[in-house]
């Protein structure tokens, strides 16, 4: 009998577990010493225990969690989300101790890990990126000579640059020179090396991702887009699929340019492209590639009734998606609340601890995927994201709605979580029209915080 | 706004109240003082008490529950299952008080609450009946005739019988006229009435039910058939959608007649004709038309994707079903599991009490209707039934396997629950094979009780 061994925790954990055991596989979990007590060990075949409560102790432990693979003698590792997933070493360690890696090829995970790379690469399978200086800029004039093609803002950046040090955003031409000696100086003095380029500034966007799950061997089907805008300090907190704010046409650019680039890149496993879609310009730029599962991987799958963790699974053991492109197909609309055991009234700091009262909302065409139980403690160490809390119906208002009633009948208690926050952004007028960008949060003071 | 009162409690209320609220309409439950604490009390916009925690007292106290109604300024009644769903008197009470009863005209109740004018009207629109004499016997040779057209065994039954009185099984001619006598005189005894008819003994069969909703103004749809032979002591257990045991063409000859049968009798509302099915002669037999939703029409929702409560709604308010036959597609296969506070150890005798640990297993594709949460108390007074755990999967043997998980890891403690009972039964090979029939529970001796 195949034998999986999940490198992961939480929700996702028990998810991949679900997945295994409806395929008839036996599933190793893996735990830190926090974790003793979590659903994902209750419900596994078997369970390691692979370091302390640190993740690097534990989760982020290469050794530990390849000898755990050894000792069961599992034959693949699911990486799951977060943690090691987008580890090269990892990736290239799993393949070297001869496990099946339930992933993209560790070539491919580089390839993608490295944002200029990553571009490079897409751009030459036809995926539309962000414009640019396509390298080293020389002078102020390259600045404006980009803006005749692509237009202002522009931001300059530097090549070594990081924490917005040495990066200027240009308005119009009459800024340019002094913008572009400021970055240089800027950069020079922080990374000792005045190299910069140029890229189109997007001020507003919407986030919006293409699923994919490639064969490994040139084939590749698209699941179609989640629209994934609502976002606070680069977390999403409500995702959607499809996104409403497409056009068919749009919808069938994006999603076959992106399957199409997959098939050119021969891409292996489920992924993820990122795009930030402007409205007014009816454009997408891609952002970068998630080489792993990704958290709202769920609405994906209730719009298309599709198991994205087994589509995975199979690709990984026998090269065969399982599915043809023919059979996605859209149904109704889906939306996704991540539930996070944090404060809200206090710039949301995670609030960890023992749950004495757990309810969800249920019945038709709800899904919840966590791993709370009545009487677990959340631990401190890992992240606060306690329950996926996923609703499909006909249309995005009867999703909205039903996503608030099904908020509406959950207790989480006496822990501090973001339920009501969430109530609140899809009772919001911008939400229910579907009229906001990826900085919505904050532009709509909506939180004053940070 | 829309207003609708719920003549009911337990997992059907709180069914009902939720697919109101995504309606938009303002729901009011009503509760016994046993029920204070229910959880459709506490989801409902409104709630009244209507009495003691008898049923008598409460949920079939109509002039309380039309009191409520009155108070509340309600303008539809649903009647959910049970208690007064299928009361003629009830539904006459209703609309004479100028509600909207969400369910069939009391005269359509009231003819199909009395059998044999059932059997007459469903004869009448074309629907299979189980052959007999179409009226009283006059001699033995009565019994001989009927049997050269519809093969033995009979069962020979008293017009006034009841408790077995009267009735006998002939199973070849030359034991009818024994048969014929004893049973004539034991009815004469019995009921003073020694009126005798004749109707085809069916020993061996499946339980097999079409769900239906009429506009009542002479449209109808089917939303297909269900499997709902795992039965014990007359109360389901295990439901299934489709029946897989069907060929394509039996589906479409009993979905098409029975849907036909509909529209000529103007049938309004949600409906289920039930039939037995006998596999050796690819035959079915009407035995009996239930005018209300049914405790699962939960799976015939996951495998049609519709909504069958918010159908009922939108006929009694609007006489309109809301979608055509041709919205009506099968996907996949679901399976429910009746999850009832009784004790398989002990005769099943019911086991009410305070719920300590609860837990449902979750995640894709798994649906659960209850009316628990944890610190409830399950009163004693009413039925057993706690939750409804279905699954929906690619077929049968998925959807099997997926319950059985899900059911592993669902927690309903300290009290007893037939939890166990179904995952033995989800094991059994020929649950599995699906090759068993309505008697199957007893004749496997899975229970050596009754």
């Amino acid at each position: 009998m195949r034998k999986v061994l999940i490198a992961n925790r939480g929700e996702i954990a028990v998810r991949i577990i679900r997945t295994l055991k409806e395929m008839n596989m036996t599933s190793v979990a893996v735990y830190s010493t926090a974790d003793k007590d979590a659903l994902h060990v209750a419900i596994a075949n078997e369970a390691y225990a692979i370091g302390g409560p640190r993740s690097i102790d534990s989760y982020l432990n290469i050794d530990a969690i390849l000898t755990a693979a050894e000792l069961s003698g599992a034959d693949a590792i699911h990486p799951g989300y977060g943690f090691l997933a987008e580890s090269v070493e990892f990736a290239r360690r799993v393949e070297e101790a001869g496990f099946i890696f339930i992933g993209p090829t560790a070539d491919m995970m580089e390839k993608m890990g490295n944002k200029s790379v990553a571009r490079e690469t897409m751009a030459s399978v036809g995926v539309p990126v962000i414009p640019g200086s396509d390298g080293i800029i020389d002078s102020a004039d390259d600045v404006k000579q980009i803006a005749k093609t692509h237009n202002y803002p522009l931001v300059i950046k530097a090549v070594s640059g990081g924490g917005g040090k040495g990066m200027r955003f240009a308005y119009s031409d009459k800024d340019v020179d002094k913008l572009y000696y400021d970055a240089k100086n800027e950069a020079k003095n922080a990374f000792n090396d005045d190299r910069l380029y140029v890229e189109k500034f997007i001020e507003k966007a919407r986030h919006i991702e293409v699923q994919v799950i490639g064969d490994g061997k040139g084939d590749a089907v698209h699941l179609y887009e989640r629209d994934c805008s609502i976002q606070r300090n680069n977390q999403k907190l409500l995702e959607e699929a499809p996104a409403a704010i497409l056009s068919d046409e749009e919808r069938k650019y994006i999603t076959e340019t992106t399957r199409d680039a997959m098939k050119k890149l021969k891409y292996r496993g489920a992924g993820t492209v990122e795009y930030l879609y402007v409205e007014e310009e009816k454009k997408f730029y891609f952002i970068e590639m998630n080489t792993r599962v990704q958290v709202e991987h769920t609405i994906t799958e209730e719009v298309t009734d599709k198991d994205i963790i087994k589509a995975q699974i199979m690709v990984a053991y026998d090269g065969e998606i399982g599915f043809t492109q023919d059979d996605v197909v859209l149904n109704g609309h889906a939306i996704e609340a991540r539930i996070n055991a944090e404060d809200p009234m206090h710039n949301f700091r995670p609030s960890p601890g023992k749950i004495e009262h757990l309810h969800f909302g249920l019945g038709r065409n709800v899904r919840i995927d966590s791993h709370l139980y009545t009487g677990y403690s959340i631990p401190p160490y890992y992240d606060s994201m306690v329950a996926k809390l996923v609703v499909r119906d006909k249309d995005r208002a009867s999703a909205l709605a039903k996503l608030k009633l099904v908020i509406g009948e959950t207790v989480i208690e006496p822990i501090k979580t973001n339920l009501d926050f969430q109530f609140f952004l899809l009772s919001h007028q911008k939400v229910i029209a579907n009229d906001y960008d990826i900085k919505f949060i904050y532009e709509e003071n909506i939180i004053d915080t940070e």
